[in-house]
């Protein structure tokens, strides 16, 4: 069955990825803007764990709203979920199977029982969501044993999904400070390969 | 990393099994009371499926708790969930993870985020649920796929763990209408075996 999983080339969508990949044909799936090439990022690293390759155009009036939400309340949580939530909805339009890599502590992006429902039920899907009963100790673990990782602040270790985007809008727009007001922690990580496990 | 799944030979913790099978050194463990020998469906299943297996005997006075509290709400639901808590503990004291097959929309058992917090914390251990973020759908396909089940009312296709005992103790107690009061759905799977996937 083919599964569409939102990849951004950090830790928990490689480890998403390797959780499906036994039990769906899984997709490697990188939303963007088309305003940078950072999506690349994660083509190269869905290369180096051996998953097909997809990126997904979202409406660049997803990215605008999302700047604008994170600018007016100061910092990323409304506007990363709103993105995600629209990449899910994207996703659900191409795959029988559609998966994330939310885990069970993560703040933002969140995926509702209820959301989950209706994005199912609207689109005659399924949603999967392989790390949301695991915790920061467990994926950590499993994350150190499975794969090779690089982190560092976002910086130099760009995302490779929409985040690296509406940074760089925000920066257009209101200046390189107001990335540091908006996202106050910096540390990302970007899959390098599998580990020998 | 050993790993003890809470397991009733059913299809949810089967496939649990499955997803975890690569990641983790995984037990099968089945709580019980001593007070049937239900548990040998759970160890059959198991031995198909090529699992280690582990019984995991747990304080009379959890089902005589649970059962009490079954009889006097009308329905199985917090008894069960009560059961299941200590079972919980009982394989935290034994294993650095443990892990059950509770799904997305599971209305009992349950593991909120607390509760799995708070024994990873008390116990020193991590809590993986691996089929909290699958929906009924993607786990009937998921099991259509990869599992052998047979299915039928719980008289002909016991549950391998504390259930059939629980029930066995209100048989006892108050006749077999009230097993019938307390548990109106009486369907049941048994897994026999992985398909072919």
């Amino acid at each position: 069955m083919a599964c569409g999983l939102l990849f951004s080339a950090g830790k928990d969508s490689s480890l998403a990825a390797l959780l499906l990949e036994r039990f769906y044909d899984v997709t490697l799936v990188t939303a963007h803007f088309g305003t940078t090439d950072d999506w690349r990022h994660a083509r190269d690293a869905a290369a180096e764990l051996g998953f097909e390759f997809e990126t997904l155009e979202l409406d660049a009036a997803v990215a605008e709203e999302a700047v604008e939400r994170m600018r007016n309340e100061g910092f990323p949580r409304p506007g990363i979920q709103q993105v995600h939530e629209a990449a899910l909805e994207a996703a659900a339009a191409e795959y029988d199977v559609v998966a994330d890599g939310t885990r069970r502590d993560d703040r933002v992006p969140t995926v509702s029982r209820a959301f989950a429902q209706s994005l199912e039920d609207r689109h005659g899907i399924e949603y999967v969501a392989p790390l949301s009963g695991f915790g920061r100790g467990a994926v950590d673990d499993l994350v150190e044993t499975y794969l090779e990782v690089e982190q560092g602040p976002s910086e130099t270790v760009p995302k490779g999904d929409y985040e690296a985007e509406l940074r760089a809008l925000i920066r257009e727009r209101w200046g390189a400070s107001a990335i540091d007001d908006i996202f106050p922690d910096h540390e990302q990580t970007r899959v390098r390969g599998r580990a020998d496990g």
